[in-house]
């Protein structure tokens, strides 16, 4: 039996190959990948080959916001079963190093991640991974909503690194897909207001539909920021409009190596930064917020795309200014 | 000038008083009262004469759970104008002792707090109150919701002193007024669940209204306990619910001096209980929770009564099964 | 080979009895035990067999306060080698469970702890554990020393969970190995003051000797209370004793199932209360402590003996007053 | 009556002035002035005029850093008396605003501090200022040590800012008087070693003295970053130095308007860098742990001056290498 896989050959070229079944190990289970959203970083990898010191050195398959059918599980799992709709975290950790034992799994060296180099990602008909990593979806769940709940864990986690508290009022720079689901999440647990900013007219459209406010007062100050633009110059500018004992976290990545923080101006209201780096135990309440209606990720899905068109998907949010989120359909 | 006060002159007895109209001192406001929630404390005060070390020793005004309308200001007031709809914080801390400037003002031990012996409260025509106590609030909100934020407030605090995380799974133990906003207020901040208990069936369906579960499976358990009933026995069983790490807020209050917990039995789960005592910072985010539409405590008002029947309304939960909240109305 | 064993064969029966010497699995190491502690839970299964719902129902060697040499590696250990002078963490996690991974392996449900039925403990000449217990201890210290760095990781762990903040003025009520532990860790964590109260005068000279103040003072008043004493009503009395905002740990066990707490009178100062089960992640730190001079572990050690009159070691609380911690030298 | 005063009248111009003997306020105390430290704040509005946006525009007199022994209390004044030995926290605050009352009164706008334009000092003979300023120091603490509870202040706080938690390893670059003290701190508190950087040999070997380590190994890595040189690059250098979820706090005060830092490297860490302001509620803490022998204070005093001799003091720095703190004794 065959599959097929999106794989990346080489910078810019995605080609449709035919790859042999996988079969699960004992502890892991095979899933029809159903949704897998695009990320800037799978973008990145197929137009410039690297980020950071994560470079792409062979073919390799993209894709890491993934959700399916269960089709197969290992001898010793338990915790799903074949026909199960589940969503999949893409890291899976060691479970033995310093940084897990002290409940930072996400921050384990030997973390094996989907679609950052050397490990391929989702863009296939079915995949195997640990089934520790599947996380059971509720019937009302669709399958792009529960790709969704990758991006919607940068948000959460995003939200816990800032130290959001209930009643904080909240900026968001930058209204993709993360800072319209980070802001999304900050109100879902209890922000006093969250205040979106963006330079596209149709974002902030979006951002309004999902219930946030957008930044109509120059003067207005804030308790925490969720920088998530990665845009030069928008950390330093929104750190500037926080109010004394506010927090920050990195969301966005810059892209220069320095960047450049007004401190010692800043240090008169004793700022906090927090950089973020992807997740730690999300999924279950990703799945909450939108099982419960309290986030609602559909209207950041404004693109869909069979298996065939991944380059297209990969290339929309620089060929279409009002798009979001591209969602492949390896089944399509 | 005179206004009517509704005076509980000895146990069980209100009178209908003229008092003078009173004279906002400089940093005062006086305020049209337009609504007053009745309280268990109210009730406990006008049937037993007292609530622990507090106790009633002469004609008092009761309610503190109150809202009205600015109807002069003191010289030295900058922050609320006649005219204002303002809901009232009940506490009036010294600002100056330690407590107060560790940032825990509601513990002070000179807090000024209205309806608490020797203290007046608010079940009068006109009051007058520190002007920092009074929280403007938007057109869109009634008198009765505005009365209604000092029971959200201690809602958010128990969450608060819980040290509620989102994803937390929560168990709300009594499903009155101070139960059913508590677990709105879980909900609120990103509770994974929320799951209330209360013997009512009336009562548990206002939960369900409201968006909070219902105890249906005994074997489930928790990360949070927010005990909300005061009755005997339920903190220890609720206790007995939560998971490895579990935390617990007591925000009923228990009527026998000694509360019986298995502690031994419980240490292997390593448990935290905190004691909650009334809120601290809290009117803005209630402003903005029920605002926003994320609390709605519409449905905790069952029944309506003017300042004469104010002696009918603090008896209310005594005569009437299916109630929740009785709102007094001074200007009816 | 055969080693010696200490073996519990029923209540208040201590057999020496000739084992075969144990040999490391892959990710064991074997350790020839140089110094045990003698702990009150060693002692409650000698006279009582049970704690808890821990129950011993056959032959059991008991001791968890270890240390020793490792004299044996299996091949996939590279974390110590044979000559390494070691405390060993009696406690050994599943590394894989919802605890394990939150960072509170100490909840583990799987945790196969040392003399806790039915794993045997320490009191046998060589034992083998899993390699990533033992912590490699400075040739400074001691092997007694390195024994006492359980009971110190006890004391550790409660001001962590007592939420402990530099500056708190700390009452440590009971002053058993635990208590006076737990009061120099208090002094080490840069607590304002530590008090520390026992019926025993020979206790509190101890206590003097180790820097800590003694309760002279009846109104004294404290944010913090490290109840070490596991008697009846000192929890209750304690609490009584903290300022508002004020926190305790119960570190010490209580016999009675339940424990009556004045909690609504406690309310009024907003107390906290966090149960204690043994540590998490302490032995860097406590061998810190020690190699440091911070804390001196040394004055707790009154009674030596060697393996064979480990009975009488198990026993000497019961028979000599002026006594605090006893110490076996199974290679005596 | 007059008491000398030490005018800065210009730029690197001491006058020594005769003033009116200050009479105190209601809620005020007179204190003699025993011993001045020398701040890097003073010599750079000595040398300089201007920190940031405090500017000096008019005389001033210069110096934060105080003891002394109280003369004259006003008649509200219960907290101190004529006789008392006292420190002297420089920052009065409002009491009354959003920062005071949320615990933070150090953020306080309308903080007024010692020495900070358009405030006065301390290079006096007599001194007024509120009475809650004083703290109360024991007989067996000198006036100098008195002196140096402000930069100790600095040190708790930038430990606090920094999260730093018992056992961890801390690097401290900078071993100036804030550095020093910051290591001793971090010691007091609980970390597992202390590490400090610096260039100059002298200060190294201070910190040796102090019982901080000093840096050997370039491969170290650490969980918490003290900066407290202020100097360029050192920052970005010691954040690279932490470990996965590593904190640091920036403690110095960096030249340069924009600070560059690799923040896109540092992510996969998931760091934390906390801007520090003075300090909160820190002068009970530093003495005790001055009192108690935790932190000695004294091997950083290296130099005294008379009044009259106020400029050399002020320029101590520039001109003798191997000195680190200055004291200026009014009484002399």
């Amino acid at each position: 039996m065959t599959i097929r896989a999106a794989v990346m050959t080489e910078l810019g070229q995605i080609e449709i190959q035919d790859h042999p079944e996988p079969v699960p190990a004992p502890h892991e289970a095979a899933v029809r990948v159903r949704a897998v959203g695009v990320c800037g970083s799978d973008t990145a990898y197929f137009t410039v080959g690297r980020i950071g010191d994560w470079v792409v050195d062979g073919p390799i398959v993209l894709g890491h916001e993934v959700s399916g059918e269960v089709v197969g599980v290992g001898e010793e799992v338990t915790s799903v079963a074949v026909g199960d709709r589940v969503a999949i975290e893409p890291g899976t950790p060691c479970r033995n190093c310093r940084e897990c034992m002290a409940g930072r799994y996400h921050l384990c060296p030997d973390l094996a991640f989907l679609a950052t180099p050397p490990y391929d990602g989702a863009l296939v008909e079915v995949m195997t991974i640990d089934a520790r990593n599947l996380h059971v979806i509720p019937d009302s769940m669709g399958y792009e909503e529960a790709a969704l709940l990758e991006p919607l864990s940068v948000g959460i986690w995003g939200c816990r690194r800032a130290g959001l508290e209930p009643g904080d009022d909240v900026l968001v720079t930058g209204a993709g897909p993360v800072g319209l689901l980070a802001g999304a999440v900050a109100r879902a647990f209890g922000a006093g207001s969250v205040t979106v900013t963006d330079p596209s007219a149709f974002r902030l459209g979006l951002a309004e539909r999902m219930g946030l406010g957008t930044d109509t007062d120059p003067d207005a100050r804030f308790d925490v920021l969720l920088e998530c633009s990665g845009a030069k110059g928008v950390l330093a500018e929104g750190l500037r409009r926080l109010r004394p004992a506010g927090r920050a976290a990195m969301i966005g990545m810059p892209k220069d190596e320095l960047v450049g923080l007004p401190l010692s101006q800043l240090t008169v209201n004793e700022l906090s930064l927090s950089l973020v780096h992807r997740y730690n135990h999300t999924w279950p309440l990703a799945i909450s917020l939108v099982a419960s209606g309290r986030v609602d990720v559909a209207p950041l899905v404004t693109h869909h795309f069979p298996l065939a068109e991944t380059a297209d998907a990969l290339l929309l949010g620089k060929r279409v200014t009002d798009s979001v989120k591209a969602v492949i359909h390896p089944d399509r």
